[in-house]
């Protein structure tokens, strides 16, 4: 038995885009800049890609550009957002709890003579659109906040934060991370006044090495890769059709049952919080009504054990979890997500991700409580002794 | 019959790369940042890819850096020279005959208020180093030349200029964009004195959306993209890891035989460009002895034909050339390359690249010939009535 619970981290690809990319890369192997058969042929592989994901996010296929992956994708909406309006103003807000493919690019353009607002949350990793409202001003080029967060699954208001950017600062470009959302979430950046949009591949059964970002055709964007001027372009580089075309085969297939796959994944998530708590001396982080947080997502503190202990003694029983962002799992500075919804020293050391997909399965979810049910008592004695 | 004579724009993935690829997408499909097994499996493809590189290199392991591909490595290596030195100087020294991935780079850098000195060409595509020499200074932050022209396969003498580059400026950084060249000419960065070396993967029977940059240790080069500090905190991103072993298995096995492969393409090159010539007014570009290009370009002018009007007669016929770039084939501009060694407007008009790999079979060459000798008359009658 093994029980895959680090979905939050990647993703196993779906058998379709295993097979896209296959034909991609050894029958329709043309370079889509090409003018001949061979590049028309493949260019169409860009072109149903973007019409996929357009559909979903009921956009216009020329607002959606591939680039190599969730991080280019937020580093490009930040750093091109302040290329293109430096003019403007230096002034840009964000959240405490961004993921570092946020926060990092923030830290520099900081360095760079940027002022950077980051916006605290409540203790459930929420954000107070109040404090947002009462951050932003007419020289606010940007506003940059994750949908749903990679370590506890908190959803942050970003319709609500959209509407009241467009309606009073219609120049300030907003920038969504919905790295964690596409998938499990609707979103429509239209309805939601989204400027930015990023999105990766590997975290909803896609490929890794691709991703898109959603720029509304209002936005004014800098690139930050230069060359052939493909897309339009904006993204430079021969396109990454194997990768392009998978991202599209998945994203189609995930979305097509959004709401079923999420009622699954919340099932899971009940299933799991209920015995964890039962562990006793258990902290589940993120929205108390766990339905208020993202589906596939539950951080819990097993208090007394270290997080990386458990990891290693549930991965010898080929479960596999999280400490912290698999993402940034090589940094040991400790998680600024924890640090911002207050988490307690004990609960910050011994937090543990949990983290689903529509392929895990029930099973999965029971042979991991069984297991912590085990080792857990055990890793109490051993740390308290 | 089919003949795919466009090798320079993209390569069929070998079988064997599509193959680890659909292995690490299904079955090893973890997040190499991650802390479990899942994560060490994975992250043993990218060891292992690294190794297979650097040996094929003669350099370390860890001066390896996975990018989405040769036109982000461009980027990287002239961007991250540029914001990493700016305090020692902003001129830059490139050629005249980069490809766009090098040359839009410098003309943003350009318009930031760097100094550019592009060098001129022989007729025959090749930088006089004597130049470089006179325009170098100590203020020199860069130097950047191609290794193979991706236009018409000439071959610069980057160990030539490696070494005076070393020996009178060790602190100017020297970037050899070997997109063309690697697979088809020995690159030794530490004999050649090649600080920063770009590579992409589908040029080589590897995946699209991948490829190299070699940073020799004693490099300063500020990353391009930020986040969670994958690669040494030098290129964030979780790691493409079906792409990065691709890579790795396509260097290996296109290296393994560099030599035997480079004499089969010039056989064809050979080939073609007597055939070629028999039509009468045709101008073949790049070196004109053949054996001093690379062996899998050819560029040729068929008087009186313009490029487009014969790409597309040929496609119709399953033959697959390119006019000009496909790399930048969506752009009009007209080839810097064609401009830089001095070709006329009817060369300039009429100027197609055949290009060749370890695959090409003699037969696609003789077919496309007997081709040509069909419809060369034929177009020519028409254009010219």
């Amino acid at each position: 038995m093994e029980a895959y619970l680090d979905n939050a981290a990647t993703t196993r690809c779906y058998e379709e885009v295993a097979d896209i990319v296959r034909k991609t890369m050894l029958e329709d192997y043309g370079n889509p800049s090409a003018m001949h058969r061979r590049g028309v042929e493949a260019e169409q592989y860009l072109k149903d890609s973007a019409a996929a994901i357009a559909r979903i996010l009921k956009v216009k296929e020329k607002e959606i550009f591939f680039t190599s992956g969730g991080t280019e994708s937020n580093n490009w909406a930040i750093f091109g957002t302040a290329a293109a309006n430096r003019r403007r103003g230096k002034r840009i807000i964000t959240s405490a709890v961004e993921h570092a493919a946020v926060a990092r690019p923030m830290a520099v353009l900081e360095e760079m003579g940027f002022e950077i607002i980051r916006l605290k949350t409540t203790k459930e990793g929420v954000v107070d659109p109040e404090e947002l409202k009462a951050a932003l001003t007419k020289d606010t080029v940007l506003v940059s906040v994750m949908m749903v967060n990679n370590e506890i699954g908190s959803i942050e208001p970003v319709a609500e934060i959209g509407s009241y950017i467009r309606e009073h600062y219609p120049e300030t470009m907003f920038h969504v991370d919905a790295i964690q959302a596409f998938g499990k979430l609707r979103i429509y950046p239209k309805r939601m006044k989204i400027d930015l949009l990023s999105v990766s591949g590997h975290k909803i059964h896609g490929p890794k090495g691709v991703g898109f970002l959603y720029i509304d055709e209002r936005a004014k964007l800098s690139p930050i890769i230069y060359g052939g001027g493909q897309q339009n372009g904006m993204r430079s580089g021969t396109d990454n059709v194997p990768g392009i075309a998978g991202l599209g085969v998945a994203a189609a297939r995930m979305c097509a049952s959004m709401e079923e796959n999420a009622e699954h994944m919340y099932q899971l998530k009940e299933r799991l919080a209920e015995g964890l708590l039962g562990l006793g001396d258990v902290t589940i982080h993120g929205p108390s009504d766990l339905r208020k947080g993202a589906p596939h997502v539950l951080n819990a503190s097993i208090i007394g054990i270290r997080a990386e202990v458990l990891l290693h003694t549930l991965e010898d029983r080929n479960i596999y979890v999280s400490s912290g962002s698999a993402c940034s799992s090589h940094h040991r500075n400790g998680s600024a997500t924890m640090l911002a919804i207050g988490a307690s020293l004990p609960e910050r050391e011994s937090s543990v991700r949990f983290s689903f997909s529509e392929l895990t399965k029930e099973e999965e979810i029971d042979y991991a409580l069984e297991n912590l049910r085990e080792v857990v008592p055990m890793l109490r004695r051993y740390t308290r002794h």
